[in-house]
């Protein structure tokens, strides 16, 4: 049966389709289904510009039925100052994988925050000590939001210090999450005093020079450094790399982009020193965590498989719920 | 100032908006930009499926603004028999370079076929005969309708051989040609005799395995192989390629992918007997043709920079007409 069309989704719709704890389920699956060998291997490719750049993610994946998905994210630092625009920009083109049909054009915001904050998450079911009660979250934006959620699905967190180098972004942050969550969410100024206090740390920031230093970080902690995700972006010191067991979504991207790269390039780390793949680590072939001592980084840099998985899961709410608009491109 | 939207156009809103003759130009100048190494370097990312696969191209370029395109095409081939959908379906993304934003989403058919035939235009106008009168055309679909058209607009072609696997496409394909072009376009079941008669033979045809025999082409010819963009398409004999002048869209990608890469692969020929990029020709660095003589073959897998320049002329004839619809995915 021919398609009727190419679902159109907005940001705000894809927004009310999108389920942090669905997300999470499903990008577990996805970690276990590379984990285990079971997918086909993501492409990434990225283009600089002057003010910023493109980065494109593509994943195939055999669901419900095969989906593939191409993300075009644009990435200009300067965007809100200079045009009122995000800093973060994108769509997603899902295919039916069966015929290459082009099912949906989604705005890629929500997908690429929510994705990641459930990676966040699964990290953490499996690399943070299981009574993991306060967290530290570096960068109050969107993704620092989702990343608490996500985590608080899988851990009992109680207290949460919030840091921003803007100081309003730190405040609203504590404030609205505190009210959301129910929880005790405050604003640090103090990152070696919090940081060392936390039993997880979170990392979400456009920083491009590291600012969580080893010293600060308490034996047992979980660190997810979520905000470096091109070669120029960094939040971790390279010494807190040496002295952990790494983990990493994928070891070549995060030795090329991540927070890893930074320490392979100064020597202080090699790729044979990582632990593994977070998709062995939920498939069983790697060690999670095994001593409550041990400080455990997940290095983030964002798979298409993930992408997939969710732009696949809101194209198929969308389609139940009879939200978005259709157009038929090929008319 | 904030865009309004992004801009959504349709395939026959693209074909309505596209001329020949302008693209032929467009093209040109990106070929001379990308042979004086005022481009930056395109990306193109490729995943497999079961039945077909992907590709993604990406590229930046200085218009009259600065446009990134992101192409996501899928190639089906057993799609009209399965599903009545066509063999290629594809999204083109174009964001603002300056920002990121993305300014249109349009179907990339028609600008995957014209980008591609006035590539073939360029060539022929630099590396064909000036006096070519005679064509052979092997592959009869909308591929093989503009290659013609686009050479025409450079050459004063007066006889045309069409060439089909199927022979229904080649009749209709020589019927409506010889109406709408006013020149004499008919059917061949003898490539040997009337490709050694043509001073252009172009083909571009989804073969996987060569038809074009070297002891078909005469010395003189004109050769523009624009099927084979993947590794597993052919249609030249490798031995043709070894005796020769090679001139080939973009090195690395034709020796990967082009029909240049089974000549590679049998040792015919190496990447220093390739001749040079069309696009050094086009900037006067490498010569064209030097005598009447020479065979010489334009090998074509296409570069992301055509779709940009493509696209961006697209996109600037809607927005000065008013085509297209207008959507604001970040709402």
């Amino acid at each position: 049966m021919k398609p009727e069309g190419t679902l159109l989704l907005t940001r705000h719709e894809v927004a009310a389709l999108l389920d942090i704890e669905e997300c999470i389920t499903a990008v577990e699956r996805v970690f276990k289904l590379q984990g285990e060998g079971k997918t086909e291997p993501p492409g990434v490719l990225g283009i600089h510009a002057r003010d910023g750049g493109f980065h494109l993610k593509a994943g195939l994946l055999d669901l419900s039925k095969t989906y593939f998905v191409a993300k075009a994210n644009a990435n200009f630092p300067q965007n809100m100052n200079r045009f009122g625009l995000p800093l973060i920009q994108g769509i997603i083109v899902l295919c039916d994988g069966a015929n290459g049909y082009p099912l949906a054009l989604m705005d890629s915001t929500e997908i690429t925050i929510l994705r990641t904050g459930a990676a966040t998450a699964v990290a953490a079911k499996y690399l943070s000590r299981h009574d993991s009660k306060v967290a530290t979250i570096c960068g109050c934006g969107n993704q620092g939001r989702i990343s608490l959620k996500a985590i608080m699905k899988v851990r009992p967190i109680e207290r949460v210090y919030a840091f921003d180098q803007v100081e309003a972004q730190a405040e609203r942050f504590a404030h609205e999450l505190s009210d959301e969550l129910g929880i005790e969410v405050t604003v640090t100024h103090d990152l070696a005093k919090t940081v060392s206090r936390s039993d997880i740390c979170v990392t979400c920031t456009p920083s491009k020079k590291y600012f969580l230093n080893h010293e600060y970080v308490a034996p047992g902690t979980f660190v997810a450094a979520v905000g470096a995700d091109n070669e120029e972006k960094q939040e971790l010191d390279p010494m807190l790399m040496q002295r952990s067991k790494v983990v990493v979504d994928l070891l070549e991207q995060c030795a090329s982009i991540g927070d890893l790269h930074h320490a392979i390039e100064q020597g202080l780390v090699t790729r044979d020193d990582v632990h593994g793949e977070l998709g062995a680590v939920v498939a069983g072939i790697k060690t999670g965590r095994t001593s409550p001592e041990e400080i455990i980084i997940f290095d983030s840099t964002g798979m298409a498989l993930q992408d997939v998985v969710a732009a696949a899961a809101v194209y198929e709410r969308a389609v139940n719920k009879g939200s978005g608009t259709l157009l038929d491109f090929a008319e």
